[in-house]
């Protein structure tokens, strides 16, 4: 297969900069028309992707598309975004990015914000404060496409794509067991967000299936950072009925909990461990930690592809769809594998 | 001191949601005349920030900001975006994003993106790519505030927040001569970025002020990944004369060549390792890893700082400055201290 031409290829050709080539064809001001038209003119002759040529001549849409994370910091998220980006790269669609820092104060203000930049649709995961969802109505009385992704809200009804997080508290449980482990306690949050909620019940599901007892006491409702997986952990390790295994809400949490561990000799698998998310750091920790692994890139991928499909329609909302993948384990040494 | 009101006692004392009240005060369409007078007849009664109330109401700038960086996913990076978001907040000032991925092509549409959103200004970090710096001159012929920080370019004359890049490679090298080490290899990137080059020119300058020879085969110019971490260890033990201490261009980059030298039983602090940046997993990994500090929320800060001032300012240029912060060496294992 012939090689793309790609602006560098536009560029050499002119003898002019790349810079150049990329804000003619993106339609910059301080670019002469006389040096647009040479380089539109030169696309064409080395076949420049037509999408991306045609975009950056049409007019009417901005081609700019706001997303919305509760924070680019967890490499979740980034991970999304990243696919985000790369799913709508031929489009020609530029992705400007919204963090609400967990707070929907924040969200609010980034809907606002998104829209008077005039984006073409926003993609948005929840904040963990966020119930009311009125403020995301305002994307769709534009007519505009509106994609939940991961924490979504049932109260708004638009295409979503998520992780099937009950299978995923099911699978981390249901793990432990074949291990050999007893007595699993789970460290999660106390918000209301769906996704935690589902993992909660998967994990119930599955110590019933096994004929296990539920404990109140096996259950810490907190929140989800390093600290909260130390404080949950030594609570834990305090019960007269101490738990064999802890699952936690997430890899901060995880680590957390494996340090805690660490410093009172019960250093995992002895204790097993596992999390989820597959974070950057979780294959480099020591042990490194078992974990339920999202897909952050299929979700975004996914993302990209539900955008670019609402944005042709007339009514972006004609055909609801909801996308649910599936989750992976990986298996690691704080549950006993020499992986 | 009394606690300082949120939008939270409004909403109660109105009996509203959180939301409407945002929305009220950022003058969201949805909102009714009559509850927007509400809300600000609250908002006044009860002390909420003037500032915060000022910037709602006042008209004519977006009050939105942009920031470009190379990539979310790097801790730095993050960390820089958070500390400036913190350091906007109570001006009222809301941050939009935009990742080059190291792509010239990226920023130049980033730039262009966040023009075309009317932001009131740009705080950026320039891609790995960057050599023509000219699509930032149009921020500058708008007369709206461009701070550049990290990664500047000496062809552009606005303000900087940097960090004392010369400084951070001398402390790493002349730390590792004070623990023993005598031969001391580099890993960096073959990029010509002002930083990068400074703190090997640092590296240089200790080795000979400590009468070291600087030694053609133990600096490595590739690129700055795990990858390139193993792939630069592999080939620094393979010399005939061996280093016993490599500096890695960054954090990622020192991962690699620490799990390329577990691999070959020569474990850190045996061979000594020290990177850049801090990263949130630095901490974690075994042995944990020595770093340079590099204050991203000091830099952050600044940049907010700054671009406050300028935006005061009816030329924005016209007392450019440029700060350089100090590092900070981190002391862990793998360079054989205990902590």
């Amino acid at each position: 297969m012939k090689k793309k031409t790609t602006i560098y290829d536009i560029a050499k050709e002119l003898n002019i900069t790349v810079s150049t080539v990329s804000r003619a064809l993106s339609g910059f001001p301080a670019i002469s028309e006389a040096t647009r038209e040479a380089v539109i003119a030169t696309a064409k002759k080395l076949n420049y992707s037509p999408n991306r040529l045609a975009s950056a001549l049409k007019s009417g849409k901005t081609y700019i598309i706001g997303v919305i994370v509760p924070s680019v910091q967890a490499h979740f998220f980034a991970s999304i975004i990243h696919s985000i980006e790369e799913g709508l790269k031929d489009s020609g669609y530029r992705v400007i990015l919204y963090q609400s820092n967990e707070s929907v104060e924040n969200e609010i203000n980034g809907v606002k914000t998104l829209l008077e930049a005039q984006v073409d649709g926003i993609i948005a995961s929840m904040s963990l404060e966020t119930e009311d969802v009125s403020h995301f109505a305002e994307i769709i009385k534009q007519n505009k496409p509106l994609v939940i992704f991961d924490r979504v809200n049932i109260n708004l009804n638009v295409p979503t794509v998520t992780l099937n997080d009950f299978k995923a508290g099911y699978m981390a449980t249901q793990y432990l067991i074949e291990k050999g482990y007893k007595n699993i306690a789970f460290i999660t949050t106390i918000h209301q967000i769906k996704i935690f909620s589902d993992r909660l019940e998967g994990y119930k599901k599955a110590l019933r299936d096994n004929n296990l007892a539920v404990l109140e006491e096996n259950i810490i409702l907190g929140g989800l950072s390093i600290k909260d997986g130390r404080f949950g952990a030594s609570k834990l390790m305090r019960l007269q009925n101490k738990p064999d295994a802890i699952i936690a809400g997430d890899d901060f949490t995880a680590l957390g909990v494996i340090k805690k561990l660490k410093e009172i000799d019960e250093t995992p698998p002895k204790i097993g461990v596992i999390g989820f998310a597959n974070e950057g750091f979780s294959a480099y920790i020591t042990p490194n930690l078992s974990t339920i692994d999202q897909h952050p890139n299929q979700m975004g991928s996914e993302c990209a592809k539900m955008f670019l499909k609402m944005i042709q329609q007339e009514n972006p909302y004609q055909n609801i769809q909801h996308i649910v993948l599936d989750p992976t384990l990986v298996e690691r040494q704080s549950t006993g594998s020499s992986i």
